[in-house]
């Protein structure tokens, strides 16, 4: 028996009137569920949000909406077991996987109830000190940042169906601004799931939270210029999302989160055998394997000197040597299948171009079971670092390169800016001033940069691991967007404005407060 | 005898090989000068900036750019005089409102010299507190900002020739950013002049400025993923840029201000001849009168509570009245042409338009003198404030209506709206809850907004001059852009990268420093 996922639009559950868009199990490639979303009215959903959902949530403060998030964090983490379930027969999720995903949504959602006291038990956001414009201070200046009056799209990846939707939804929301959330098609179960327990729930005013199981049919042509659109997932959509002509005509706020050739560089002060050596290895590894490697953060090109190559090929491919692929809810398994059937001839395709230009030290496009979405973990080598196919094609998968190069910071950062923008680059090295060096020349080219050393070994969380706190984003291929950040990640679904006059009232109303103090 | 107007690329001047597009003197309709850029090779233009300029201006720190800024500042306002000339010639403006295009540029630029010195000695910008990210505090992170490796293209506006490119410049000048400046074309004379005095000062370095009078050619084609461009002009134009494939697909960074029917409201608190009503009235006149109206932050609605309607009508009219138009180097002269037959021939066709739904008090669209781009200044009252035409037909000249509304905030902020996204909003009234209530619901359409009230009227600047320390800018028509607001106006300029790692390194090398003491 196959479900059926509806979507929630306009305060009610609707099935799609046209025929359903199948999901599989991406071990079995069973039929797990359809979706449609024809016959919604979007035009009403949008109306929706901005006249029921935003005012309801504008009528509440920071601390109160940031209250209602840390509930919702607690509201879907019950259902913790349900959820991981659902992700390991939908998206082939070992169970770890499926805990990067779903506690990275609820723990993300936590997260931004915890910023929200930083904002104040106000609708708006001081930016800064308050200016004298005149000759005296009677004649002020103030800058303010207040929630838009429009709907927040978010139009999710597939590859984090929790995660992606909730964190882009914690943003919104604590901005006070109604979202419209449409997941991505191959895994939209468990963010189906999930639209269920938020609207079970009730703990979002109505109209806050709207959900398309299905495409968005002429959503973006009705959306106004208060409206906000985010988006994650290939470049390829993202340039048809930015072409629209009415989202153009309109300056809707965009924010695009698309494709990134992640690098990982080895320094070359770092010893083979060291904590950084080892602690760089793990992290390779880790990118390769977690989610199969399904992470918008995870490495794509790995850097290493030359004269360091033959060690890291051999440990490198003597550890993905040890992964298990298979149903990922045998225990035994330690990498899961790839998402979806299209998922898997990508990646497939994928290899097979980079092979071109490389060789394969493991791993590689032959079919690994006969059944599932199965690749296995596929190491190259390139013929040379200025191969142009390894900075080009980002294979969503458990696939990466090993591109050698001179030692030097500049080389290094050279050769990662042929990516042409990415979301995270990791750099291995405890030489201060070579880490100095090659920060500065690869942070134009990434929305967050990673500095592994001897230090911090012990006590660091992995690059590929994206913090609420710091933002996640990059420039040029991977978007141009930036989401999270703390507070910096809910300014998007606001409008900054300057206010100007007479300091009594300008400070009065509208300058700073002290935080609030917890109660 | 016409002058010819050279562009400056690749550090040397370049004349047209083309058919000159010719510039006219707005009060004589003689030609003045001739432009043209065929045979530029603007991918060379663009590898020259971000090859030559770029390293050059990254080579210097935030205090010697801004010393830069400062000595450049100078050297043009050593030519005011003949700037003053070629702008009443070019562009039609009286002394004073060249003085408002040149002083402004001069201004602006000495403000962001000053701005510099908050950025500190180094060459990227700490961007707010580290934070501790894992379980003690040696896993840290840091944001920081640093300058794009690429270069600023720059779409300037006709009505201001000096300061929407200066203060541009200024802003990707201080953030390390080379420019490429491209004028309005109808004012070119004065905007090459200042190129000129630019390039022959030799304060900035080779490749860090640029100058093309006349086509971008495929300049935007060329782009890639570190440059950015900046726009001021009209919606139609802007969305032609916008749908750049070539600037879609490089997530090339677009900052577009656009149309803007900025709207002044007055409180129904105001008494008529209070300070604050003198102060409405004498601001509504200065938006219609000075550049001629050509100001993209000059009033076009005026809001007035009903029952105020017959004074402010009967005021206004009479001040208009006293407004002498004519040859702007003519003392007696107090308003100057349009700058174009273009412009002439757009807002005469706009009053008609406009009068179809209300009716002229005073001005209109018959021709005032016999030569010369002259429109008179024309007030309207509309037929009700909720002809949509009035909130939709932005009138580039000396033209402004009256439109009644009931005197509450929400019915002043409802219609207001409806020019859906403005660069600024001005409210006259000494009613501190009527006042908030109206920002508050006005900020989300606005970039900026002006409270007028008797305490600061004899200290304020008018709600039409933008100033450094203030972002401008505005949502949805408006283009959905931001410039200048102090050290916020270079971070367009900039990319944000998170930076994570070891403490000792993360917040050595990039954590917030004191600001710089004055040596």
């Amino acid at each position: 028996m196959t479900i059926t996922l509806t979507s929630y639009v306009q305060g009610a559950w609707h099935a799609g009137t046209g025929e359903p868009r199948m999901l599989h199990n991406a071990t079995t490639e069973e039929v797990l569920a359809g979706f449609n979303s024809d016959g919604i009215d979007f035009g009403g959903v949008l109306a929706h949000a901005r006249d029921v959902g935003g005012p309801a949530l504008r009528a509440m403060n920071f601390p109160e909406r940031g209250a209602m998030l840390k509930a919702l964090s607690g509201a879907i983490h019950e259902h913790r077991e349900e959820l991981l379930d659902l992700s390991a027969a939908n998206a082939g999720t070992t169970r770890k996987d499926g805990k990067f995903d779903i506690d990275g949504a609820t723990g993300t959602l936590a997260s931004y109830a915890y910023f929200a006291k930083e904002c104040g038990p106000r609708n708006f956001l001081s930016d800064g000190d308050g200016i004298q414009l005149g000759r005296t201070a009677r004649f002020w200046g103030q800058h303010i940042h207040v929630p838009r009056h429009g709907a927040a799209v978010h139009i999710n990846a597939f590859n984090f169906p929790a995660w992606n939707m909730l964190e882009k939804a914690a943003c919104a929301l604590l901005a006070g601004v109604p979202v419209i959330e449409k997941p991505g098609s191959a895994t939209a179960l468990v963010a189906w799931r999930i639209a269920q327990i938020v609207v079970e729930s009730g703990l979002l005013p109505e109209g806050a939270w709207q959900f398309i199981a299905g495409s968005t049919g002429d959503l973006l042509d009705k959306m106004g210029p208060q409206d906000v659109m985010a988006f994650t997932g290939s470049a390829w959509t993202a340039n048809k999302l930015r072409s629209n002509t009415n989202l153009i005509t309109n300056s809707v706020g965009m924010n695009i989160e698309a494709d990134s050739l992640n690098a990982a560089v080895l320094g070359p002060d770092v010893e083979p055998g060291s904590e950084t050596w080892r602690l760089f290895l793990r992290n390779v590894l880790l990118d390769m394997q977690q989610k199969t490697g399904q992470k918008c953060t995870a490495v794509r090109r790995v850097l290493v000197p030359q004269d360091r190559l033959a060690e890291v090929k051999d440990e490198l491919t003597a550890m993905l040597a040890d992964i298990v692929t298979g149903d990922p809810t045998d225990r035994a398994t330690t990498m899961g299948p790839l998402a979806s059937a299209a998922q898997l001839r990508d990646v497939r395709a994928g290899i097979e171009r980079l092979a071109g230009s490389g060789s394969i030290l493991c791993g590689g496009f032959d079919p690994v079971h006969e059944s599932g979405y199965f690749v296995a973990p596929t190491l190259l080598e390139a013929n040379s670092a200025d191969e142009d196919v390894f900075h080009r094609e980002e294979v969503f998968g458990p696939v990466a390169t090993l591109l050698p190069y001179s030692g030097t910071a500049a080389d290094a950062a050279a050769i990662v800016a042929r990516g042409e923008g990415s979301l995270v680059g990791s750099l291995y090295a405890n030489d201060t001033p070579w880490v100095e060096e090659a920060v500065l020349a690869m942070a134009p080219w990434h929305g967050r940069l990673w500095v592994g050393s001897d230090r911090m070994a012990e006590q660091s969380l992995p690059p590929g691991m994206v913090l609420p706190s710091m933002v996640h984003g990059g420039p040029g291929r991977a978007g141009g967007g930036e989401e999270l950040g703390g507070v910096r990640g809910i300014l998007f679904y606001m409008q900054r404005c300057a206010v100007q006059g007479f300091k009594g009232q300008v400070h009065g109303c509208f300058g700073a407060q002290e935080p609030a103090k917890a109660t």
